[in-house]
């Protein structure tokens, strides 16, 4: 039997992922174009792009003899650049990346609709070692994209459920909501309100849900009128809480889901002329540099924000050190931190 | 006349900036080695070092042929990464780095003593498109080795006195310092205090002269039982408000010259009991994202912080592009933003 001119290509298929040679032939495309895809160019049709994407997706891509080196820089990614979770987050990645000489590159997901290209040819185009994504998710494109390059990709408190194939670190939301709530309950609030946040995030979510438990736990049925689906804002804080403040039945205490809306709470209180905790307990959550300067200083959930972003420091270096991770979903503790927002309910008479 | 051995590389002195080769051979070594010191590897002796880069700063260095390629990054240098002053700046970065395909990188000169290389030579090797200083005074030998690889660099906000070869953006701290003692003195407010920033920071001296004539002009003499000298910190604010409350004669007014410390004086207030502003007004300095969530809104001189940034981010794009600046010093106007924290002295009895 002799060879159809095709065939050769088609043993590689079983032979495993393809060289840049192999895609061309397949896409009918030349080996520029293909490299031009592999490199985040902006100068390749779109439909060929596509084409030479799904090859490189259904077969896998096999750099061929020198791969191109990595830049020594760790991408993090921020749906939006705001607040202090940020620089926690940053300073965390800061300090592993010192040490293995990488640069900190920050952008935020905002400026995907940049025109001309968008963000994620940005990124492949510096070609960065590796690629921190926090509180935001990427595109299944995007992901794509970055997969086909073997650029390590590690999420930091994934809004919706992580693909099994991309590791993350996260912290124990589900818990950290249930102490919160516990926390009111053991100083004797029954009726405790909680400001949500955005319910596409799963750390919302959990909140919510530890939150649900406590009360289930201790026998106090969950009042819908007391949860109250914020967007993590401080202004969801206040306008929430004073809408609590008009029911018939106030709440005694809040669980804001975090310290920004507990800060919300704060103001809410003012206005009304409520001294906290006298006349309303509050607990946040994050643990922010500023929850001690409330005033009074907040109770809250310490979430290890910045050792969450050094452990996503470290997998990057070791994924793109070729060494493999012992698991790929780690969860960190949080923990009740007890300052001055919160006491037993006063006696309503 | 025949020339001597080295009458060729006399000759390149008066012809202007040498070539690596010349540099080479008036150090007595090899071209690779210039190479090295030029790109920013360690594997150099110190002492040879030196002489390459005093040879570079006395001649100037003229690149071959092709010059080598920058990266598409800027870098941006905190002195600290901390508080949302950062955030601001970033995110003014990163609008004009969007546009021109740059990634941000965000280093903090407190790693500068990393074992191995420092700070410097980590940014000399990723070659930067330019190098955006906020708060924080390079030393003259990273001054050097930035600007012999003719590496753009800008300052935000200069802690000293710039050299005049570099560009730098800040804002009017002194007019903000006379407006916000002005807005107090127009309330009529005569015991005013101040709680300034560290004195090697111009922008903190400059406040703090701004406060002097405001009162000087209003006839009323400095007391220097008044005039507190803090770090820009919390704790400052709060420390000093304690003292200050302390004298016979306590103030009625306090200028603080950031919102950190204006935060801290609230603590103080709260904790002596005093409610703001019925019985102490505030200022601050800086107009952060937080002041207006102050209990009560935090009445404060804006400091443009993210169009400062903006600014600094363009004169780098600029100075990269072989544009020459028009001004190589820009200020841009502080104004004030009247909330709640000041009103009318009450009488004293």
């Amino acid at each position: 039997m002799t060879s159809s001119p095709d065939s050769s290509a088609d043993d590689a298929t079983n032979a495993g992922p393809l060289t840049i040679a192999q895609i061309a032939e397949r896409a009918g495309v030349s080996v520029a174009t293909v490299s031009k895809v592999v490199n985040g160019r902006v100068d390749v049709a779109p439909g060929t792009r596509d084409l030479v994407e799904a090859l490189i997706r259904q077969h896998g891509y096999r750099r061929q003899k020198r791969p191109m080196k990595a830049n020594p820089l760790v991408e993090v990614v921020f749906h939006e650049l705001q607040g202090l979770y940020g620089i926690e987050i940053l300073n965390g990645v800061a300090e592993v990346a010192r040490g293995e000489h990488l640069g900190v590159v920050v952008t935020e997901l905002q400026g995907r609709h940049t025109p001309g290209r968008g963000w994620v040819e940005d990124v492949l185009a510096r070609r960065p070692t590796g690629i921190i994504s926090v509180f935001s998710s990427l595109t299944d494109r995007q992901l794509d994209q970055v997969r086909s390059r073997d650029i390590p990709l590690v999420m930091v408190d994934p809004t919706g459920e992580p693909s099994h194939e991309v590791p993350s670190v996260g912290a124990g939301n589900w818990n950290g909501g249930l102490a919160a709530t516990r926390h009111l309950l053991d100083l004797g609030h029954r009726r405790i309100a909680v400001i949500t946040g955005p319910e596409h995030m799963l750390a919302a979510r959990a909140r919510l849900d530890g939150y649900r438990a406590a009360l289930d736990m201790a026998g106090v049925a969950v009042d819908p009128d007391l949860v109250c689906h914020g967007d993590f804002q401080i202004e969801d804080g206040r306008r929430f809480t004073r809408e609590l403040l008009r029911l018939p039945d106030p709440p005694t205490a809040v669980f804001a889901c975090n310290d920004g809306e507990a800060l919300g709470v704060y103001q809410a209180a003012a206005e009304a002329g409520l001294r906290i905790p006298r006349d309303m307990s509050v607990v946040g959550f994050d643990d922010l540099p500023m929850a001690e300067w409330n005033i009074p200083p907040l109770t809250t959930i310490r979430q290890p924000l910045k050792e969450m972003a050094t452990t996503a420091a470290e997998m990057v270096v070791a994924l793109s050190q070729g060494r493999p991770l012992p698991r790929a979903r780690i969860e960190l503790a949080t923990e009740l931190v007890v300052r001055e927002s919160t006491t037993p309910p006063v006696e309503r008479s």
